[in-house]
């Protein structure tokens, strides 16, 4: 779906424009073509590639979907996939934003996100002298907008696993505990695969050989390459956390099993030795003079109840108890 | 066993033509020759050898199989090796395809394989203005067919460690699951062996200095390379989730089995209170009073009852039982 | 809010000077301006950045805080950020250094942390001979300041790794040990992400290309990048006994349950022995000739107390007991 | 001890010839001397040094042993350390074969190695066209006969992974599963350590920059190399399988355990309701009517049955029985 | 504390030289100076530096001790450090020998250590042709020398990692195993500290770009890299032993677990059945026919042997006893 086409000149927008102009309008030289597709059909990218002349695996990569995150040059164009990331209902959703560039063309793609990127473009036309720099002031515009919003996505599982540690020391043996972690460490792998590959092409948009069409953008990609680097270990921290709680709630739930397993073994000590004393009285012999005492139940229960309490406080003491 | 052979020029076939007339074919220089071999005796071999001027090495490399992915130029021919993937009733089944290449000929030799590339010849009959870039595009074409084929698998895999998941945290103590997890992790290993050297050589087949051979056909080898990335993230996440979840299976286990310990803690401490009283009225002492109270035995039993339903009820409460 | 603003000549301060001096000071070329600010308001920087003309990227890294330890050039001025890290009572407390370096300026802004620098001034103001190197003087005592007072910090957790360390030998299965366990990883985890990249962005101040800046300084700033490989070293070394901490932590807490499982399997034969000899003579048949012996009371319990002693002796032979 | 010194032209062996003429042989320049020794006196060592002209250090490198595989070189003339691997009886017995290799020359000398060269020796001289390839050849040759024989090593220790595994899922708590698994890494570490730096050195051998003497037959190198690195895949592939094997052993005792647990449980229960049963029927209350029942005593052992049964069939179908 | 100050030149000692001479040695320029101090006071150094014209930072760091083992180049002159480690009854002592390097002279200060350097002094002045090399040769001779001492150190954890395997797979649930393992881990970290940035640091003192004073020495150096090497190969291969065996230390306590809790369930069993007969025979009722047979007491105790010996036999063949 066409969600905008407008041609701009000296960072100011000249015209909305209809499809089948844009050749003509990128043949002019002194402007620049700026279109946003949606959910993008087979037919429509068919009508971008011959308009705009794009290289044809670009498009079927586009077309197909399911890229990892990269920037490729197609001789003096290019071609950057990156991916949006949503929390939707506390499950990662993820999305996709394919970028066509030229030297006189922005053309953005994008897939299953709820996101939109209105804001850039409205942001974009309000500060000339920025969007006067051309294709690669909006192609930082727009990675700049995607970055930012993987930054409450990587606070809400921060947020998550303090949750989980904070139960976790209180409810080892909780099962929810352990399946949530799981799950994070799922997410969390999710959102590596799509920062860390970006991360990785980001950096070569800036030092170094430079492609000729962001050589006059550098600081402003280095700075998304910064947030992707801070994004990137926090997300390495998360990961070594959640294995590491992994292994601690396996302790916590051994050291409950041991807790249990005391006080068990105690009171089953103290009731054995109960039973046993009972088991003795309750003998048939003839001759077991205490049976006939006056005073041989009383003494029996007495005695009983010493060792048993005896028992109970060496176990306290123990702290088995 | 031979399975085709035929010169093209210009993009289009121009013969079948017969095993001994291959290397008059190559002389000419205006076209280029395709042979196609599957599980090829050593004989067979040693005539493709003479007739197309192979590498001895290469040839005893075909000879033997069971060669790590990997290309290797000798002087200004080349020869490739992928291995295809399939999943035979849940097994993996590793084959091979061998490709040597020289200005004006490819050879593919195919070996414990299912997978045919018919397909990969006649689409590519079908686009001569593809086909006319020569040898670079069969062996792209080729690639592209064999690595399009990891994606079913990895998918395979990745559904069936969903349903590992699922069980998993239902049954965390069924024997079967963490030996599918070890399966599948060995699975993942093979599969890893077969996609990494292979994207690690493809990653020398565009930019930098790459192969005179393939000079001309970089964008296409970029993108099998992009392809062979994806899989092998892929393949990282599914490894990296399959070892934690054999670590949370254990820790499932371990709360199972602490479930099941406080249950038999509880319930046995219940009978050992109801056996240690039965035990202390069933001693034979003459002076009991109790023993001769007429509703001595059912003040016993209630007295009994309830201090076992009170801690039935103080278990249920801490969620022991 | 402003420290310190002052001028510089030849290793000595000539004046305190205005802030709305501070660019016709720097046209002098004669000297150079060193400006302190602490937890800086927007107003504030947006001054500072007239008046220095830093980068925009820069100041807003600078507002917005919360950076990863960076060197960045901006042209022929630079933009560097260090973390300050204290103990607060336990806890580790991150605090920021942005430090904006020009060919004859230092202007360095701090945030979210207690340390001041004023010693580093008085220091520096004590050795013309040093100070007279200029900025990038400055640059190394401030970065020298930080990263000295690392090395306590790396103490206290070293000392409290220790002191774990003696507890879990002795009492595995106390839930306290794991969980502090669990906090100094986190910990060492924070720290990591703020040496490694600063390590890293040290690394590039000597040896090979050195920002223009800096060339006349190199052996100070190596100098600084072995004291953080040094404390780069020690995360690594604590992390990775930490984890291995956490191992052997649960190996403890098994060893510790398995004592108390065969204790309790111990104790629990030798009563079930009694209980069974008590229950077989309690019995109600008739003819039991034992139980009329006139010594056979006396006899069973010589005989329990011989089979249970048997049994206790065996026991502890065994090291069950 | 000398095992073989000859020399050779064209390809072609010209004369066996006595240790004090090899100086003057190499000397000759139009042929070149090819000398085995097997675990070689420090006498030997320093007549061949004197003879060859041998460096110190390499000769002292030879003599000590125990060298890590390496490629060396000494200005013109190399140093190569390669070493055997063999199982004897399970048992993984490592020796080492130092090459020393000038223009005209090769010194081999084996040590703490039941496998011989002979073999290498005959072929080569069976193949003349070969072997005319002078020095470089021979160490081919060499490399080639040892990294071959890594091949069944692999093999055998694949093949104890494999049995290994299938008791470990039959009979997890078998000791000596998890022994095997222990000594198995062990092995394998071992095995590392002789091919990755074997590897490392090889890969230096072939592409870029490549020793003269090496320079004509850097295609063979590449072979060893490729041999090597399937060998280190494979090795890596075992190491992270035995890693995984440990850890789903542990898994398997888990679940074993807690098979047992829940089966001890469940007789446990059946048990201590029958016996609190008839503890509650042997108290000596007087007032007991079912005692004087005529069918009390069979209504009892019925009732009895009843409830133990009733829990029997409760517990087989929560499959803990 | 001064140990020795001597001058030499073509490899032989020409004098004993007083401290303040040094310099004026230093200035003949046909001879070099070799100082060696011991636990060097702030005094000394300030001498030292000086007669040598040392870089302040470089005596700093020698007088602060504790730097990581590096390799330095001030202007002509370089700043070694190397670790020197000692067993002291099973305890890693790691002492430090600095060393400063220039044309004509070595300083080497050692601390903390009771290794001493006079063998290499000795050794050296033995071979004047090999300290005629100058400075770097001196500057090998003490590498060497530390280097060589690492060796005993890794055979007696190595020795000590074994020992602790025997004992493992016999008494896994011994808690000094576990301990042991521990500080073998903790002891390897130190080590690795030492000589992992030592290995770093010495390979740049061959190959590639060496600086000029190691120019003519390279082989040596290559010497001890392969030194280090080794030892380094060695470190991470107890490092990895040392984790598996902490696991696989784990799963034999959890085999030991279950073998004592299946023999425990085991004689529960065979009790509890035992004394589930007792007790119904106990019982009051009336009319229990058995109970008045002549023979039913001895009736009774073979059924109950029998039924015991049963399970006891069914135990046994299960394996649980």
């Amino acid at each position: 779906m066409l969600i905008n086409c407008a041609a701009y000149q000296k960072g100011r927008k000249i015209a909305d424009i209809p499809v089948d102009k844009i050749s003509s309008y990128i043949a002019r030289g002194d402007c620049f073509v700026w279109v946003a597709l949606k959910d993008a059909e087979p037919a429509e990218l068919d009508v971008m590639r011959q308009e705009f002349g794009l290289h044809e695996l670009a498009v079927e990569d586009a077309h197909h979907g399911h890229q990892s995150p990269k920037v490729e040059e197609y001789g003096s164009s290019m071609f950057i996939v990156v991916k949006t990331v949503e929390l939707v209902e506390g499950a990662l959703q993820v999305g996709e934003l394919d970028i066509f560039i030229g030297e006189n063309y922005v053309l953005s793609v994008r897939s299953h996100s709820h996101q939109d990127f209105l804001g850039v473009r409205a942001r974009a036309e309000r500060e000339p002298h920025l969007l006067s720099h051309g294709p690669a002031f909006v192609v930082y515009a727009l990675m700049d907008a995607v970055v930012d919003r993987y930054f409450p996505v990587i606070e809400a599982l921060e947020a998550e696993l303090e949750e989980i540690e904070d139960r976790m020391f209180e409810q080892a043996s909780e099962r929810s505990n352990i399946e949530r972690l799981y799950q994070l460490k799922r997410k969390v792998t999710v959102l590596k695969h799509v920062v860390s590959p970006l991360m990785e092409s980001a950096g070569k948009l800036f030092g170094g050989r430079v492609p000729p069409l962001f050589e006059h953008s550098q600081n402003y990609f280095r700075d998304v390459y910064d947030h992707l680097y801070r994004i990137n270990n926090s997300i390495e921290a998360i990961r070594d956390t959640v294995n590491t709680a992994i292994q601690v709630n396996l302790s916590m739930v051994a050291i409950d099993e041991s807790v249990v397993n005391k006080r068990l073994a105690a009171w089953a000590a103290i009731f054995a030795v109960a039973t046993a004393f009972a088991g003795i009285w309750g003998m048939n012999f003839k001759a077991m003079p205490e049976l006939d005492w006056k005073y041989g139940y009383p003494t029996a229960l007495v005695l009983m109840t010493t060792v048993c309490g005896y028992l109970y406080i060496r176990f306290r003491k123990a702290r088995w108890l």
